[in-house]
């Protein structure tokens, strides 16, 4: 299978993309590596030494013999995006190309509009180049599960069936996205489902949980694999986040209460996941949606698991509750469906407590890469504007729009 | 009170602006004339020979004593809306200013995009100016029908409560819209939802059905107030180009059966139901949703009401079923729940004969600008491309955003 992984460069795309290329298949990067500029204009980093794309993919037709091929250009550039759907072919196009971290959509206005604009037009672009020069390519979108929100009742996998005054409709669940990046995911959802029903494209909405874990089978083969491994307030998840303070010596920052509770996965569930969409395409005409995660946990399960591991690591770790920056319930129910993706055979990596010593190990293991300054939240929902530890390139705004 | 009325030049904004002024609130116009370049970039203009807004401004303070001030810019540039906001501080933004039509967003990618940018970013711009510089002042949102698209079970008022698994909880109503153009709406739904949530604010989105009718108490004074009548197929509703096609004995152009069902209201009820939604404002953090339409009809309808009319006058209008250009149901259920402004006072203008005959009697008297070639469909919901009549220029797609 021809396979374009938009954003091949990124976290979730590096680990799919070589998964995908070690499996056999034909495999392009699509990337412009403003990922790694973000990290420049924040002045943050992660905590994995990556090497540049050139150096991976160099490394990695000398260990398998197998070729990436590479297109390096931006997706709200619809020459670009039209050119390389022409060249590349491809039968299955996976879409990690977008700005995908809610602090930074919510670090001002800027940010915000330039997460939406980005995001929109990006998905726009492509689906207008599937629709006139590849139209029974499959998409596969990577969405999240933070477009649901957490309503008080179970979320469904992208449609439910509503009964209302004696009659009854299936229909898209209704969204309650927590921030302008989330936003940005659900506008897209709308925008592929129209174009799926007016031009008959084919469409897979994989409404991921957050992520964790670095190693992957491929990027295990050489150090020059690596991947990436985020911890910054802005882009790292909490559990990333959990270890390195664990691993460092820094309170564990839990924000507020802990009670907020959201569904997660392994990374090697993540590419697996990827390839089960890819091999059992949607149908023409359809867009549907799985929700792509195995497990859900609180904040605070996270970091009382940390805190165990660490504890058996030697470590001190010490759990602190910090005000919540974000505008979210502390405190709710929340019970998200997954079933579609196990239905076509995934078998879920759980999170163990060997996982977390692997990622507390990493953490020791280049601790002295380790920011501390970049730990604490300074980007709170409640304001406008916000002020981040290391002043800002105007660059990063314009850079992608 | 004072009120901004952004989009103030077109056609709701327009007859609001005059209405507010004359009853005695204080009344600013925003509006950068992008609506007219359109009409000048795809060879159409409105029936109705409408005068400047300058020459318009000057014949309304000779006739009420009435100031209406303006402010010249584009909602896409922050520093021209924040100055705005600062300058003026309204107690209510009345928010008209965006692309508006379903076929001009469906043109080709190029116009999907603009649409879609031009009015997401306009209404994040307005959102960030109200957080940082009015956070009291009421947003009263025009948003459309069409962003709930056809289900099949009763629509609500931008919330349903739903029963699920043995749990409950009122949700956003599930959307399902019908072009780039009310994706957009929907887009900003979400996003105003947001904001009022974690800033705050007090906003009211005004799901509007189709609008009928030119002529308002304040806009008859004149003929230097006279409003736009658009009957062209891209900008012009059905029921205005179903009377110009009476009115020079043209076919009436009913796209597919017919049976497409939505709401309509006449404008003099558009201008009441935002006075009302002004004088009731919102909560603080509250997002609410009314319904703005006052009667259902069907195209096949409207097209037999229009063909009884017309015979009545002496015409002989013939009805013609086109090949629907757009994607959409032909035959369907629909029941939009629409009692939250009449609850608040309004008594809707129903549509008759007689309103019906004073529109057809307007296409007659402007007879001699009517351009029966741009009453035909040549926007296919089906194309990523398509070509109209007239070449467009490349400006409009760059002069918004």
């Amino acid at each position: 299978m021809r396979v374009s992984v938009l954003g091949g460069d990124g976290y979730c795309g590096w680990a799919t993309a070589l998964y995908l290329s070690n499996k056999g298949h034909d495999v392009a990067i699509v990337d412009n590596f403003v990922r790694r500029q973000w990290d420049l204009d924040l002045g943050v980093q992660t905590l994995t030494p990556i090497r540049s794309l050139d150096e991976r993919l160099k490394v990695w037709k000398n260990l398998t013999g197998r070729t990436i091929d590479t297109f390096i250009g931006d997706m709200t550039d619809y020459s670009f995006v039209a050119a390389h759907i022409r060249e590349f072919e491809p039968d299955a196009v996976i879409h990690f190309a977008e700005q995908r971290a809610a602090p930074y959509s919510m670090i001002d206005r800027e940010h915000a509009v330039f997460t939406q604009v980005n995001n929109v037009v990006g998905t726009l672009n492509l689906l207008f180049a599937l629709r006139e020069f590849r139209r029974d390519c499959h998409l596969v979108k990577l969405g999240t599960m933070g477009e649901y929100g957490t309503p008080n009742i179970d979320i469904e996998e992208g449609y439910i069936t509503i009964e209302h005054n004696g009659r009854s409709d299936r229909l898209p669940f209704p969204k309650q996205p927590g921030s302008f990046y989330h936003l940005s995911k659900v506008h897209d959802s709308h925008n592929i489902a129209f174009c799926c029903k007016i031009w008959g494209l084919r469409a897979t909405d994989l409404n991921q949980g957050v992520v964790y874990g670095t190693v992957t089978d491929e990027t295990a083969m050489d150090e020059a694999l690596i991947n990436r491994f985020d911890y910054d307030e802005v882009f790292g998840t909490a559990l990333n986040r959990f270890c390195i303070e664990a691993a460092v010596g820094h309170p564990i920052t839990v924000y507020g209460k802990g009670g907020q509770t959201r569904g997660f996965l392994d990374i090697r569930d993540t590419i697996r996941c990827v390839e089960i969409a890819c091999l059992n395409p949607a149908e023409s005409s359809e867009f549907r949606v799985f929700n792509q995660f195995t497990e859900q946990f609180s904040v605070l399960d996270l970091a009382q698991m940390v805190d165990v591991a660490g504890r058996k690591l030697g470590l001190k770790p010490e759990i602190d509750h910090l005000p919540d920056p974000r505008v979210e319930a502390e405190a709710h129910y929340y019970n998200a469906k997954h079933s579609r993706l196990v239905d076509l055979g995934l078998e879920p990596h759980l999170l163990s407590d060997s996982l977390i010593d692997s990622m507390i190990g990493i953490a020791i293991k280049y601790r002295d890469r380790v920011d501390t300054s970049v730990l604490m939240p300074s980007v709170n929902w409640r304001n406008a504007t916000n002020r981040l530890r290391a002043p800002m390139a105007a660059s990063l705004i314009t850079s992608g729009a």
